[in-house]
């Protein structure tokens, strides 16, 4: 039994596959293939544990692989030549598909790779993390981190499919569980106060991997996003919401060094932040204070300082013109993005490392 | 005085301007501009020649530039990393622009750059030699080669206008002016017969640099680029047409090794390949060879052996599901794309090497 939402993005749109054992084969992907040969992408961490159960759905299929090594520091252009190389040396042609398999890290850099082989090939994503199937997987964002600043290298590509197993989270460390939630939460915060609500409700089913909640989560955070990229696909404008708490937390990673906090634990703090400069009510600034830390998440930034942080968001992309934009919200379940905002409270703020 | 035709990609359409003293300030490219600042992208050949008037023509702009190596060796991920880390350096935005300003290899690597630098970024082409004038820098293709093949590496990213100054031709060398004049002669080829009679009664004013012949030539074939372009942007039907000549020339080049052949002169021999591979009649082979050799380009491919052509045709892009496809005529002056021809013929003709 599974579940399907669909991104409307024209001749582009795909859709979303939600439901349990899918990768061994209650989903069959090898229909989703562009024509006979795949390259799977994958990681070390990943490939012990679901790489078999896929090349068995995709049997039928001429199959490679390539195995990266895990983490956020390996999000790098030479993996993405790795990747590239193997495509070559296989002379994989315009019609083969590069499908990942692996948590965001995995899904951008091969998403990445599709996008510039022969100028795109067809891409898959199966992500087997929380935060991947909430949030990295859908929308077509792709690329690599450079050495002085996340995301700068990269393309817009779609995937044709985007499966999602939650039987994978089994084997889902729980550091990363909560750091998925991050984005679950975000969600709430910037678009849906009844999922808000919700997750409030609900916290400790997740936190358990309860099946039915994980569905339910994963589902209404899909949607979501997929409403907002149909909008907005280049982000040219309302697409930004989806980055509530993303300039703060990119800063915190890039000031700590990748992959001392999770991508999620960052974003969770940075909520925090964003919520505070939007100057909203202190009772709603609790509920989400109150909600991310029931998910195990941090709620301030580390002791670095105003000035580092500060300097390290200049750099982040969403800085438009060198005036720094926020996601800030009105309410809780209702963000916009702005860059007429409080200097003095901004600072404050990055001061307050805890 | 300058002339201006439009390429319409919808919301993506740009147009392209042709004329005199162009660079030098007769076309204001400051208004093209995305926002206040900009990337040149240049060679070592060409920044002595013609940097600092365009620096002149973006007075107000904050400007900075990349000298890269000249010629097609250079073309490879590592100069778009060059561009990429320059970007980064200067904390570009996402409303900085990147101007190539050379040749093919120049703007290919800039435009790919560009396309990737925080998922793409403004792009502003200013050919300055005739091959870049009337083929790669209109219609959005961009890339680099990989170490086993060429092109492997790139994206679609279309300029916002292509600055086609022909004073620049004036220090253009002979032997490149001749390789850009095969891709004239294939327009005419492919899709124009009254274009291929008057490149037949115009040929020599084109060798010696008139200005008017020059310029009616880029326009026309510009014109006849963008029609196609507009009709099929991704290359999934029609626009394959514009490579003629171009899966044996790409056979050529990476077996002689980048360099050896001007990339037109490998197009030259492979459209006489190309025409021989349609069956059309000898009168209409003859007029194409006649026209070719008058332009002072090859007509025959280097003595390489069919084995080793056409293992290099097989990792060519425009193969696909492994078999290969290859641009025939029907008459002079009408291609079509098929993948329906006589394997001995092909033989033969890989194996006519002079």
């Amino acid at each position: 039994m599974s579940e399907r939402i669909t991104v409307e993005l024209g001749e582009r749109s795909y859709p979303i596959v939600i439901g349990r054992g899918l990768v061994g084969g209650e989903f069959d992907l090898t229909q989703h293939l562009a024509g006979g040969d795949c390259l799977v992408v994958t990681n070390q961490t990943v490939a012990p544990l679901y790489l078999e159960s896929l090349r068995r759905n995709l049997e039928g299929a001429s199959i490679q692989s390539v195995s990266l090594e895990d983490g956020e520091a390996f999000k790098t252009l030479s993996a993405v030549e790795t990747i590239l190389d193997t495509l070559v040396e296989s002379r994989a042609n315009r019609d083969t598909s590069v499908v990942a398999l692996g948590g965001g890290v995995v899904g951008d850099i091969a998403g990445f790779a599709a996008a510039c082989y022969m100028r795109g090939v067809a891409f898959i994503q199966v992500p087997t993390t929380l935060l991947a199937q909430v949030d990295s997987s859908v929308g077509g964002k792709t690329g690599v981190n450079h050495p002085k600043g996340k995301n700068l290298i990269g393309a817009f590509h779609q995937p044709r499919i985007v499966l999602i197993d939650t039987d994978t989270l089994e084997t889902l460390p729980d550091r990363e569980l909560k750091a998925g939630l991050a984005e679950v939460i975000k969600y709430g915060a910037i678009a849906d106060i009844e999922f808000f609500d919700w997750l409030e409700e609900n916290i400790e089913s997740l936190l358990s991997k309860e099946p039915g909640a994980l569905a339910h989560a994963i589902k209404r955070s899909c949607e979501l996003k997929a409403q907002v990229v149909a909008e907005d696909e280049r982000e040219s404008g309302r697409r930004a919401i989806l980055n509530f708490g993303h300039t703060f937390g990119h800063a915190i990673e890039y000031c700590l060094g990748y992959g001392e906090w999770l991508h999620g634990e960052a974003v969770a703090a940075g909520m925090l932040m964003a919520g505070e400069l939007s100057g909203i009510a202190e009772q709603q600034l609790a509920r989400l204070r109150d909600l991310t830390e029931r998910a195990g998440l941090p709620t301030r930034p580390p002791a670095l300082g105003a000035a580092k942080l500060l300097d390290a968001m200049s750099l982040d992309k969403k800085a438009l013109n060198k005036k720094l934009r926020f996601v800030l919200l009105r309410d809780l379940g209702d963000a916009y993005v702005t860059s007429d905002y409080s200097e003095t409270g901004l600072q404050t703020i990055c001061d307050a490392g805890s």
